[in-house]
């Protein structure tokens, strides 16, 4: 179904840009975990918009009130529901698209889909805002991880031409630009600055590392990692690519480069390199779970465009006014960890079925 | 559901390399459909082995016997089930991978993942071989979508580091080394002999095109058409990455260049360029459906490689016999045809459920 | 998973007793159906307590908050998400329950599965106001279905030993006490007063009947009218048994009674009886569907009852306070409707799949 | 989907009465789980038909062939596939019922379902004789259930107004007629001749029960054993009515008297009657799971009966040829503890994603 997730936890995102209420459904949470609050707030502000000057000035509150499936600060083993109010709702600001539908947004799409009958104010169930619900349920789920030993890192790869191509080991989730390069930071917010200045928009690439996983995550054929982590990558706005490990850069290697070749470390097997990005067949190997993918440039700029009336079918100009972010990439870096920690926290609910039980051999 | 697709169909590939039988039940598909059985051994033939230099010389009669689901050559209704006979099982061939795990085969993870319980034979249900029922579902949603106007044309875009760049607009399946520019076809083809010459193998990326789309397919977020095809694609052993439209070369254009603008043609309305791949919000545009997947290096090579002896938990030197192809992409060619019109299939089936009834409103 | 239903539509019930809120979210439905807020009211009145001298005396203010789904009063396509606040949360008066299980209840089974983390009071997610956003989905099911010629109509067959056996032609809905013989509905209130009295409760039978039904509704197997209705009713707290057509009868006839023999009436194929209750090989025939639902008496009695102290592992005895209802039966009504509307409706948008397109032949 | 059912396992059952074969594919058995043949068969026997005299004399072979998901004699953790050949397939003997559907049989059901294109032949994808694979996937699942303690009971309870009302508490599997009480099962198979011997058929209800179950078992809400129980069991053929426990006779007591109060039994919390049927709120209570399903009368009668012809809208009388079971409950029998032990085991599976791991919290 659309806009529902999972095999063993079962994620529901419902709302629209201007509807009352935005949120999420997450059933499948054994009860008794732990929420930190304070550290979710903390991880839903790495989303929220005007943290910096990049970003667009809209203030949105995203304090989420959670309605079901807590006793106190614990899940109680049923639905866990939590919302976000929209502050601005039924806005007029977003009429005119109904009828010219703004390129590179799912304007036209939803008018096909829905036969007109779409909220299209704000973008409706397609703005980039429902990736806050997302990230709810994602910060639950690294909060679980990490009891678990696993954590979740990520940093901005590239902005337009800029790459960061140092290594990526540690989280960057306390630095105002997500990289590893500091220096490449600061000459992508240089880019997008100028892109802004030009009513113009940029695009990027996000890394994301899930560390510590056990081997044996997965499964065959369709239920991959890679599989799995597409299935809700995808789901994010503005993604166009997704590759893991060596990725297209794999198909260009010869076997004998692309494969990683085991040894013995600690007593662990491990692999010499990390080519697959810590699957095979779908399943991990124990070594980091690697992806990284594509974000397009954000389509909302404030150059005029062409687009078509869908009414009278004649081509208009069209000028997309507000407030907007000229590059989404800084702010995506969250929500790419909230969609992994949800694809492995389910292929970790999952694994548990398979465990032989002692006494039942 | 590890072996499982679909949320209209449902689609199940089971068997192992060395089982007495593969095969798959594909659910869902609504009673009347005609099957053309030539026509699909046709297609399967295209992915069989031993039907070039460049492929393995292994003999496999890819014939499959259609057990269930049919009344004569027409669908009826239920579960479509169809085996294909393993003829060389229970080899003794593959007895030493069970401790000594070959790299860049999920011969490891599979032994983790099933406590040692996995069939190794062959590399079991990771086996390349089980592409061989997912093309007989997909060859047969290829008949279903052909006759609705939807054709599924695709080539192969790379091998190793020399590319196809011509244009993709017609099908490539007559052509023994499917690309479409010949010369390029060549080159390639020179590689891979290359490669095969000194023991090593090399991957490459297919281009795959859905022409014919109605808009209004896919579903928004985690329905999305990428997501959807991504679910089935990942499937297919050694994919490693996945883009649509410009993909990740969108990540490097401003939102200026990367917007597909809209315009009228013949009274349809249409986007000047596809950047966007034929998809906006995870649903069609109506303009093609373009994907690339990158298909990492065959990972048996007769080159010596390292691995570990799992019992012992030593370092061991091993080399992979028997014959193996030294480039699995042209083989995959038709197996990513058949992905493709699965998932597609699969959300023209849900797009029904939408459609507005007339007398009903 | 748990709480949710459906393979068409997707419907999750979320919330415990005293939880902020309770609500539901419902994917699936197509864009532009039109709900009348007005009619759903008046429908959830039906089953609101304090209607009835039979029925407690809580005040429950069940006015549904739309969050989502919606542009003004038509549905826009996308998951439709609705909320029942919660007034007297957090309570004390269950917290004795949390130790010493009331017999009849999910206190002792809640206490196992969620490892004493379950949320307990006023019953959590078991409760039976969790049958308030059922009913928002039903109702809402049930608009859409009359739109299309389809009616759901219930009764109370019985309450103890008292029944109604006059045949169930037309809606009980703006009766105060949904039976058709009236006669038999005053025994069923005086049964109900008498158990009131004496501190006790009592059980019964709702019987329901979908009209208007197209043949060929359903699948095969385990995807039956009767799977499909079993599979939410026994979701209502209390339904302990469930029959269709002529149902546990039917174990007492002979083939040459039970068979349905058809007949032509008006150019239309229908059968002379409905032992079979519009359904045979779980597919619909055209006939009233029709079935059964045993509701076990409410296990809430003021007489004091033998229980155990899960922490001491001794008896204990208990007394449930508070205001309880002596017989749920008669609110139950509505909420079986509410489940047959769905499920019907969620089997009639799969039909639609199926459905042969002319011009694709 | 139609022939699939489970939530932790995927089983589908496809094939025709007279399609080339019949079978099931089973997903999600952990890997590592032996399978005892020789048991498995002997169970299967007791659904085969020609066993007794009150039985079809046709001879079918029900040897499964594994064509998948083991090595040697235990599970590897992917699809197993067992397949059944039918030997006389595509029989003219069904041709009639194209035109003229048998009343009580899904003739006419599966006509309109799939517009003409059905396998009639035999009844089809809707033939009892599917309940083979489904004894398939059930004999496993029971094997992998009593090495945990787990034991699934059952016998015919009733045989149209003979009812054997002996308490059941062991296996009658080894009993060529299967009840408790001896003497009634004399008297059931009297009755069963004298409707053989009319022309004519019976129906009945069978109980069954599960042994050795743990508390916390099941979901609430559309997730409870019973929905899970229902949703199997009303996809055997003939069933049409389905109780818990006390079930229907539920309805008629009071609350004081069907309540099921708490005690300690050495050191563990038991309850003194079962009137459940071990069942709150959706969740087992450790006590035995009770159900009881009714089997409605063969509809395959010799007598005379009335129908229709479907091309040219007359009446017709219709006489129903060839040998058939003048009642189906005694062979029903194994199917019903096939179905309880692959719902119960899907359960379990589920349960373990549950469960708190000690070094995690």
């Amino acid at each position: 179904m659309s806009s529902s997730y999972g095999e063993n936890l079962h994620l529901t995102i419902f709302g629209q840009s201007h509807s009352p209420a935005i949120g999420m459904t997450l059933e499948g949470i054994p009860a008794g975990e732990q929420i930190d609050f304070e550290a979710l707030q903390r991880f839903l502000e790495r989303r929220a918009p005007g943290r910096n000057a990049y970003s667009t000035a809209r203030k949105e509150a995203d304090a989420p009130e959670f309605l079901s499936g807590l006793r106190e600060d614990r899940t109680c083993g049923v639905p866990l529901t939590a919302i976000i109010r929209n502050g601005d709702t039924r806005s007029k600001d977003y009429a005119p698209f109904s009828a010219v539908p703004r390129p590179g947004h799912a304007d036209y799409t939803a008018n096909v889909k829905y036969f007109g009958f779409q909220d299209y104010a704000g973008g409706g169930h397609f703005s980039g805002r429902l990736t806050a619900p997302l990230c709810i349920a994602g910060g639950i789920c690294l909060q679980i991880l990490h009891r678990r030993g696993i954590d979740v890192i990520s940093r901005i790869r590239a902005i337009g031409d800029v790459e960061d191509s140092s290594p990526l080991t540690a989280s960057t989730a306390e630095k105002a630009f997500p990289t590893v390069d500091e220096a490449a930071g600061e000459a992508m917010q240089a880019a997008i600055a100028r892109a802004r200045a030009q009513g113009d928009s940029l695009g990027g690439v996000i890394e994301c590392a899930v560390l510590g996983l056990p081997a044996g995550l997965g499964d065959p054929m369709f239920g991959g990692m890679e599989n799995r982590i597409a299935g809700i990558v995808f789901g994010i706005p503005a993604v166009k690519g997704l590759e893991f490990g060596a990725g297209f850069a794999a198909a260009k290697l010869r076997g004998s480069q692309n494969n990683d070749s085991y040894t013995v470390k600690d007593g662990r097997i491990e692999t010499r390199s990390n080519h697959c990005g810590g699957i095979l067949g779908g399943i991990t190997n124990g070594m980091p779970l690697v992806f990284r993918a594509a974000i397009k440039p954000t389509p909302s700029i404030s150059m005029e465009q062409d687009s078509v009336n869908l009414e009278t079918l004649t081509e208009e100009k069209l000028r997309v006014g507000g407030r907007h972010d000229p590059c989404i990439v800084p702010r995506a870096v969250p929500v790419i960890e909230a969609a992994a920690a949800i694809a492995v926290y389910d292929a970790l609910l999952g694994r548990k079925k398979e465990l032989r039980e002692e006494a039942w051999t």
